[in-house]
């Protein structure tokens, strides 16, 4: 059953267990300090295809293949997919999932589809709509720039609060199996906007909904950081983990102990010329994919909160002068 | 409590009412046969903004304003809202959602995204994760057609097989209430991709998604189209409502005398030179929170089904040879 924890939060009572996940990152990714959690590293950012933005979907397909390997079940008993993407109209993952014949539900959340699309997995198997439902999601460095910024054979130079578009994929299946990693709480996040119009500080855009969410988390759940082993945050960044803090601390809430964010984790930041850290829907799904599942399957962690944000901006509303919106979503993963 | 009907098939046993509902068009909808069902009518394209963009977000706020005021409870009551439109990024949905503080989960289902936000709000009522869902999606002529096809300006000749976006919006508030039009069943749709690559004819790409859902349905509830007042498509236009026909007759499923399609409802077609009909995310929305959700509460149809279907096509994809994959999404509303 789902019960209603505050205003803002979900409790799940038998807690939808985490039984397949696969991660897929590509080359920068494989020179970082996270190489040997992820499943498949793709070397080359064309995946042998003739466009990047088909290169992005092998990267989901691969993921989801290995997560369905991985939870010794076949695509015709996932019964619903919750997939998104950074492109526009999110093609990435419409061609991704084209032909698998598994109910398909479009997400977009920016960089927090990954814990929207585990919400929604979530809440389809504890609600009984789903024996099992997925979630996948990418990101891809070469579509994500020429999209959203420059094309890649410009050369623009990058600014000091940049992020790195992650090349990578994750994957989740869930089902009410009870055991590994489950989904124990969620709060879904509002918009928030602080007025920040700087396409190259996605940071500062999505702290200050990370700070909302993860405050009515608490409040909602009368819990504190110290009940959990580590929060994980995707992708705020340098700059945006240092404003998070700086919002919290305000409300006297102390996390830097705890925090790691996905976008600081994935990259060797200076050695890699990353500047803020990565970005981008496949950054928090493929270090949830690897990394954290990983560990937390090992022990190393029990109960942990992952957040992941999203800049809710597009070059369209950019060149009209609009402020770029925040949302960031946070879900409580737990071992049984 | 939500029941697996067959392998592709919710059941609703406690049915969410749809308890408010708002529908907003433009100019060219307003001099269509159903400019009387319309809640609200926005004659300026600019709708007092600086660019069609933001004008189509006025739309969606105003819609889903008038569902808030129909059922009677304020934006705080509403535990989830699911958005989603066709310019990239989502952004009508996103900017118009921004000041509401509602906790937010983007949708893309191109113009299937009115079934999918009814179904995910239905979901999440009946699951007992909110007391109150609401769903809004909204399209633009002028905005898609600068994204998708040529800028206005250009002044391009339209093909016979092309649609016509409807500017306009519609949005439902689901609660647990028991009156009025309520979600019974639904079914989500996979992707179905039959390798149709004119961009200038979405009905022919979408109506093999729509087929398949529907014969699924039939064949998950053991009912047939006699069993219903009334199946709603949005928006196969004409030349995809006949290819609907066609392949279902192969089947001898036949819905000619029931069958009613969005994009051919909204507008008088021959007198206002749209070729094969109305279509966008705001078509089968502003048709369903209108004239279709009207006429349920008046008795003219007590037991139906509406199946919006979307075209998960991109410039980006069909520049780059790709086909054009159909989804559909069915949603079986009852009279209580």
């Amino acid at each position: 059953m789902i019960r209603r924890i505050g205003h803002y939060t979900l409790g799940f009572e038998e807690m939808p267990a985490i039984i397949g996940y696969g991660s897929v990152a590509g080359k920068k990714e494989s020179e970082g300090p996270l190489k040997n959690y992820f499943d498949k590293l793709i070397y080359d950012s064309y995946a042998g295809q003739d466009s990047w933005e088909k290169a992005e979907s092998i990267f989901q397909e691969e993921a989801f293949t290995i997560a369905l390997q991985k939870s010794q079940i076949s695509n015709e008993e996932i019964n619903f997919i919750f997939a998104g993407d950074l492109l526009n109209q999110c093609i990435s993952s419409s061609f991704s999932m084209r032909g698998f014949d598994i109910p398909y539900l479009g997400q977009y959340g920016a960089c927090s589809t990954m814990a929207q699309g585990l919400i929604m997995a979530s809440v389809m198997v504890e609600s009984g709509a789903a024996q099992n439902a997925a979630c996948v999601t990418s990101s891809h460095f070469c579509s994500a720039e020429r999209q959203y910024r420059f094309p890649l054979e410009y050369g623009g130079q990058r600014t000091p609060t940049s992020q790195w578009t992650v090349t990578g994929s994750g994957s989740c299946i869930l089902s009410n199996a009870k055991k590994g990693p489950c989904v124990a709480r969620a709060s879904v996040g509002s918009i928030v906007d602080y007025g920040v119009n700087d396409v190259n500080n996605m940071g500062a855009a999505m702290a200050p909904a990370a700070a909302q969410t993860l405050m009515r988390y608490f409040e909602d759940t009368a819990t504190t950081p110290n009940d959990y082993d580590a929060i994980f945050t995707g992708d705020l960044g340098k700059l945006g983990s240092d404003l998070l803090y700086e919002i919290l601390s305000k409300e006297k809430i102390y996390i830097s102990d705890k925090h790691h964010d996905c976008g600081l984790m994935i990259y060797n930041g200076e050695k890699q010329d990353v500047h803020c850290g990565g970005s981008g829907c496949g950054c928090s799904a493929s270090v949830l994919c690897s990394y954290i599942l990983n560990n937390m399957e090992k022990g190393t962690f029990n109960n942990i909160i992952f957040m992941a944000t999203g800049a809710l901006m597009s070059p369209t509303t950019c060149f009209q002068g609009e402020s770029i919106p925040g949302i960031a979503h946070a879900v409580n993963i737990k071992m049984r």
